[in-house]
């Protein structure tokens, strides 16, 4: 999916893990903003990575749900950084928030989204 | 969007529509099945869809929000159907459930996902 | 909780519970209507209690995550079907509908909720 | 509402409200924890409150939707702040943390939520 989307990882803290992508021809929608759906990926991505920085090793994690609030038109070049609120074997609640950049428009914060990570044994 | 995930049109009524997509490579998670932004793809459009069935031909819809519950693994081919619960000038409130099938499982109940459109002049 | 808002138990059945509670003056929000936090609370309450007819008799449930749209001013009686979607042992996922009904106005979908509950040992 | 669950305003900024109330015996669940209802109640009104604070004097809000995420279980005391995230003459997007503290225990962040507000005149 990362590279479907063309994602780069830029950041990786304890809790905290920073992707970016460009929007890309396939993924706009009909009046060419790049579609809720990427957005909603990068943000996801981003929200996962953050809950796996912080669970054992032995673990991955699955997006048991999530929701987006979108703010603004995605254009240009998209970034997301995802966070962990709170830990836990269970449940891993997580948020992430997108802006997107120019070329010709300033950036603008288009996302934000709040979710819950399981961990799953590898 | 439509194109990149390879998503056609199976069924449309006023306030439902219903649409399917192979899990295609570029759109699996690290452990093989179809990713869950992949499965937000699909019932996000359905819904939208759904939404543009109910309002007149003069005006687009836009994602305001929307959420998704996971329920189980997506694998082979995807459908979502997407129903308007409520249908209004500024909000069309939205739900769509997303399933899975074969080839070699039964059919499953992957996600549902409930969100609000607003439409916007062409 | 229950007893504050005077609600009570319509129907119970195997993941589906109904209840209903009047519009209680004391929660009402500024235009007269019954409050947001009034329809989640028994929409929740359903929710949860349906969550509790497909698990053990040693596990109690607690609300994980819901989101509530709202359709329509609750006014009148209020009535609450919560339904299990998914069971399972670390979450279950749930809906709700609420509907309001008279006594000068005719019965009305006013709100939609989609979450997870998490059972807990007694 | 802001009676029944005996809350206060503790501070009204541009885009930021702070309430807070006690966890009353009318509001528990059946640990004797806060209800999740209450929770959301406060959490709700602020992030409500926060909206009011950035549109014209002539309109009143109406919550369209709005999701919560359980941290911690509430106990004590009640504080919570709603932020406007993007404000909108047709959508306010909205968030807001709520805490609980003692008195036999620490400050903790027991619920994030993520919403829409719509502006309706009075």
């Amino acid at each position: 999916m990362m590279k479907s989307i063309d994602a780069r990882i830029d950041a990786i803290a304890l809790g905290s893990v920073t992707l970016s992508a460009p929007v890309g021809d396939g993924f706009r929608q009909q009046q060419g903003f790049g579609h809720a759906a990427l957005t909603f990926a990068l943000g996801d991505v981003a929200a996962g990575y953050a809950a796996l920085s912080v669970i054992p090793p032995e673990f991955d994690v699955m997006t048991a749900e999530i929701k987006i609030n979108l703010l603004a038109p995605a254009a240009g070049h998209l970034t997301a950084t995802g966070r962990v609120l709170k830990p836990g074997k269970r449940l891993v609640v997580v948020s992430a928030d997108v802006w997107s950049e120019g070329p010709d428009s300033a950036r603008k914060h288009i996302a934000v989204l709040q979710g819950t990570m399981v961990p799953v044994p590898v």
